[in-house]
């Protein structure tokens, strides 16, 4: 198909096509002359792809590294989740002590050494926000998130297809960025029917 | 204290207190004469709620309704978690289609009507955006989903303080904002431990 037609049944402005192709997101159609070329079902899945990582908030040379993993995939399933991680994550703050969030690790019975450093980063942020911010989470709190997480992830992990590296990959990607979304709005949802259990009273 | 020895014991600049002075975010100190006032705890402790609201990504409107409903709490514990979540979410995107949240919601033992417009709205934007990804979450993992998330907030609403209704508010939001980021990155740990225990060869 043209670019105009690519457009058309992906919903991205040829401008925008036209300007992922510079990034190197997009790889180039095949040339049917010095000005024309056409695209073909894997520029449909590479652009829908592009546009679930940058509406997730996903920068261009992040995205472009997501891709460039797509393109040439690791063997190991395990380094592709890492990798595809690493993509998705903020730069690791150097000046962020990692003390407390190895720990926090160590106690849920893992090795902080096997995480990747974006990995770790993410938690000591997460925690250093939360003690600045003046709060606690209690002991007993935190065992139900780690009972309740491992379900989950045992679940998603499960799922990974194994049929190829790009489909693995993807997954991840997009089983890491497009659910976190949901799942802190689910979050929300499920406070407030526990907590109308809990207190009564839920107004209609 | 005088507002100099606020910005030392807060690591708050100046200008910034200054700042939410003005925005009606912090209550003003007690004038001790025309350009002079005095601070006390209750400015350190309203002032760190700030920053960590500002630091999650809260805009100055949301935040300043969050401390208006801190200075005036209502009365039932349930309202004041509907309050604070719709204070901290981004406001209902009127063109997006609630039906498949409420649906999931329904699924989940839950009635969507007792949910504020808010807290459906998040539900189907991430679906939505889901769906444009192309990315569809597999009957079984969602189904962990439901008991993961179940668990982890029974244990956050047995820990919300009934000391009084600003303790409750001030948990309730700093909880699920402040805590959020410190879920998911859990859950990106917690995937590569899973995936390394199923796939094995985590490299060190």
């Amino acid at each position: 198909m043209r670019i105009s037609e690519l457009a058309t049944v992906t919903g991205v402005p040829v401008a925008t096509i036209k300007y992922y192709l510079r990034e190197k997101l997009l790889p180039e159609g095949e040339r049917t002359s010095a000005t024309q070329a056409v695209y073909g079902q894997a520029h449909v899945e590479r652009l829908r792809l592009i546009r679930a990582l940058v509406d997730s908030g996903v920068g261009i040379a992040s995205a472009r590294q997501v891709v460039a993993a797509l393109d040439d995939p690791p063997d190991n399933p395990n380094h592709l989740l890492g990798m595809a991680h690493a993509a998705i994550s903020p730069p690791v703050d150097e000046d962020l002590d990692p003390t407390a969030a190895q720990e926090l690790i160590r106690r849920w019975g893992w090795a902080p050494e096997t995480c990747t450093p974006q990995q770790v980063a993410g938690v000591a942020r997460a925690l250093d926000s939360i003690e600045r911010g003046g709060f606690a989470i209690p002991e007993t709190t935190m065992d139900a998130y780690l009972v309740g997480i491992r379900q989950m992830v045992e679940a998603e992990i499960d799922a990974i297809p194994t049929t190829s590296a790009e489909d693995a990959v993807r997954y991840v990607v997009l089983g890491t960025v497009l659910v976190e979304p949901l799942l802190l709005a689910l979050r929300r949802v499920a406070e407030e029917h526990v907590s109308g259990e809990r207190f009564g009273g839920a107004d209609t």
